[in-house]
């Protein structure tokens, strides 16, 4: 749908945002509104300057917005740390950019229920900065932690490095406040563990990505703080030899590890490089980084004995234990690194997010070799093996022309996506669709199942108000 | 809205009907459509009579009737096994039950993806006594695994025995084949783990009681099967040191046991009495019954003397341990039979569902002592205390005369409601609202989120075609 239906911001409409949240909280100077204008897609093709920033402090603020907004069919977009990478954040039809950074207080920690309850711009990690020393700790775990909002992660049901054992966002959210596109307060949840009255709105708003509310308090499920943990790097000679293992780990040992990460070599030489690491065994092509966590060191040490075991006894060429804080961030800054090691190489960049069964992983990852050979790209492949959500950055060579490289990645990607569907997969595992992925979506998803997610799109947001343009169009 | 907005079953629609699914398939003798006239709801006033039931094979022949329903205004009401207990499958406006029972096939077990696809008139237990010797398991557990079908399990979002480590019915599915209100076939997810590739329809779905779609095809995530567990019996002098150990355990040990079971001495001695069993410690006024599973017996063996050691420490007086299969499901029985021993006392009975915060048990449980007294009804206590879903079993007593138990009913549920409200609570925790607890839901739940609600309920099924009448009115 066209962008004309929307109203540009008049002087007046400046106004009154500012009589709402109060003067210094409107921002409209052109200078200062690059930086809410993109998220951390690295393509500038995908930015989109907004209008004015307005930064809210309260759910009734934040609801007399949304009122304006549909009054004066301005569109809105809700923002948190603008670290999404779908284009989410993006305000594509200009309009109003939401931010929520005001809205940063840790409300309370009940321990007696293992709940918190937290405002939408709280930075994840300060969550389990607050929790130290109450034997409680919040399981989500996404890569950009130590930067990203929570209200983020909710909107975008982000996953990250521990879902193989803990699951993702979604399933710590037990309750929301938020705004409708309309511009009510509602409350749904609360700090129950189970709760069927009525349907699961809050799964819904979870990962909907801005388009269905914008969430002004969240109660999160609490669980009982590991006690120890480690981790293991196996090195493997083939990616078939390191995928195989994976659902083997699981099944003939009983035990889930908290993580089970995946590293081509490319990615890991990168990375190496770029942190002045060695790596290890030069015909190792493949690593697995499997995290083992439990509720004392003995426990811990017997589960990642039986999975060090079972990763030998599948071919592994070694196995080595970091069971000290020291080390296991030694070996994790390695995963961490790999897309920083990547932009010194290329900022010409787009970083999928690809989820595929795990039996599928070996030959999509054997697939993923031959796009890059085909169409003369780097394409290194890491990510989170154990719930098959495999990271492919597809980068630009040095040597390639930006004309070649804009011309070549919508072709590969096309490709991709329909080997990814072909797959049993699903073109998002955890950045979700925003606009960058749009015009994929009907690849991985019914045309009928599109059209009841517009039916409920439409249903809320009549005006189409709120971060129009995201996941589908209208 | 009345039921004059239906049409009656005509001789036509019938044998249409009969084209669709076969002829031995379409019931219409009344005689024999009594016993789908009601689910477990004890009480005969929540029954309706259907005009017809089918029973389809495929999710071709669900489309046609769907279409069919529509074209004829003719209300459909979705059935399982009949096991529910809000009168979800109850056919309050007349029209057609769809039965599930002939989509009962096992479609496939995926050990390498840990999963398994099953049609939604497959009994729950069925899929563990198939999956036994893989090493996976499906963590699924309502009380009434032995009878309920696994369709019936993710309309309601089952909750069950094992929900405090593993989570309830919606957190294992990863894939849906549906028909909607309107008779389209649709998929959704698959075998992925993670996917947030638009609206979590998935979630929405799950719980939603039948109102929005007819499951065809369930895709549910495995687990690895633990290859050993104990149960704790624990007796307590009183409630309130019961359920104040309940967070303790989990925060102070670092352990989530498997299961938290709550019961009253009253609700235990009915049991025992009915299993002939004797019942230890005449001072104990409440009980846990704790499991442990785990990878192997020692490990299972080690966190079950910590808790156990937890429990005595909270000043329990006798912690007893079951920790063979035939001790195990002694325990068990005990909490499984409650329901059969107050049906012995009366058949007159509600069975309530709450969730409260955990903390609020204690005062929700001492609070419904004082209702007992003051409306003169027996009401034993017992259920999931890990997660606060609590089963208060509301029961006249013999020599109450029936005129003054249904005058008395409704205010004391009135009061119960009321009270679960204010302790921050819901009136289901996995039981459904269906049509018992419809006029009962704005208590606990925002009217404008009861708007959302409707809002989805009426772009998916203009002509209110499905399961009519529950949940909500439109």
């Amino acid at each position: 749908m066209a962008s004309n239906r929307y109203n540009t911001l008049s002087p007046s409409i400046i106004r009154q945002l500012e009589q709402i949240v109060g003067e210094g909280f409107v921002i409209y100077d052109p200078d200062k509104l690059q930086q809410y204008s993109h998220d951390e897609i690295p393509d500038p093709h995908y930015a989109h300057m907004p209008e004015a920033v307005v930064r809210p402090r309260t759910a009734r603020e934040i609801s007399e917005i949304m009122k304006l907004a549909n009054r004066e069919r301005i569109p809105i977009t809700p923002r948190g740390a603008g670290s999404g990478l779908s284009g989410g954040a993006v305000p594509i039809y200009g309009g109003i950019v939401l931010l929520c950074d005001r809205m940063n207080k840790i409300i309370e920690i009940d321990r007696e229920n293992m709940m918190i309850t937290v405002e939408p711009g709280v930075i994840t990690n300060e969550i389990n900065e607050k929790l130290s020393g109450t034997g409680l700790f919040y399981a989500g775990y996404p890569m950009s932690v130590e930067t990203c909002f929570i209200g983020g992660n909710v909107a975008e049901n982000a996953g990250g490095g521990k879902a193989v054992k803990y699951g993702v966002t979604g399933r710590y959210v037990t309750g929301l406040e938020l705004v409708t596109p309309t511009g009510k307060i509602i409350t749904l949840g609360g700090k129950v563990l189970k709760d069927v009255c009525g349907y699961n709105l809050i799964s819904l708003l979870v990962g909907s990505e801005g388009t269905l509310g914008i969430f002004t308090k969240i109660t999160l499920k609490l669980l009982p703080a590991p006690k120890a943990s480690a981790d293991l790097l196996c090195l493997f000679k083939t990616t078939r030899q390191a995928i195989s293992i994976v659902p083997k780990i699981m099944t003939s040992t009983g035990i889930t590890p908290t993580a089970i990460e995946f590293m081509d070599r490319q990615a890991v030489e990168a990375s190496c490089n770029y942190l002045n690491e060695t790596i290890p065994h030069a015909d190792a092509q493949a690593m697995l980084l499997i995290t083992i966590d439990g509720a004392d060191e003995q426990a811990v040490q017997r589960d990642y004995e039986i999975v060090g075991k079972a990763c030998m006894e599948a071919g592994a060429i070694e196995v080595f234990v970091a069971d000290n804080p020291t080390t296991s961030q030694r070996v994790w800054r390695i995963r961490q690194n790999i897309g920083e090691a990547y932009n010194l190489i290329s900022h010409d960049q787009s970083n999928e997010d690809i989820v595929v069964p795990i039996s599928a992983i070996p030959e999509f990852i054997a697939a993923m070799e031959s796009i890059a050979q085909k169409y003369d790209v780097l394409i290194p492949t890491y990510g989170h093996a154990g719930d098959g959500n495999i990271h492919a950055r597809i980068v630009k060579k040095p040597d390639c022309p930006q004309e070649k490289w804009r011309e070549t990645l919508p072709k590969l990607l096309e490709e991709l996506y329909r080997l990814v569907a072909w797959l049993g997969g699903k073109i998002s595992g955890e950045h979700g669709i925003g606009h960058k992925r749009k015009k994929y979506l009907p690849m991985v998803l019914d045309q009928n199942a599109i059209e009841l997610m517009r039916a409920i799109k439409r249903a809320w947001d009549p005006n189409n108000i709120l971060n129009p343009g995201k996941i589908f169009d209208l």
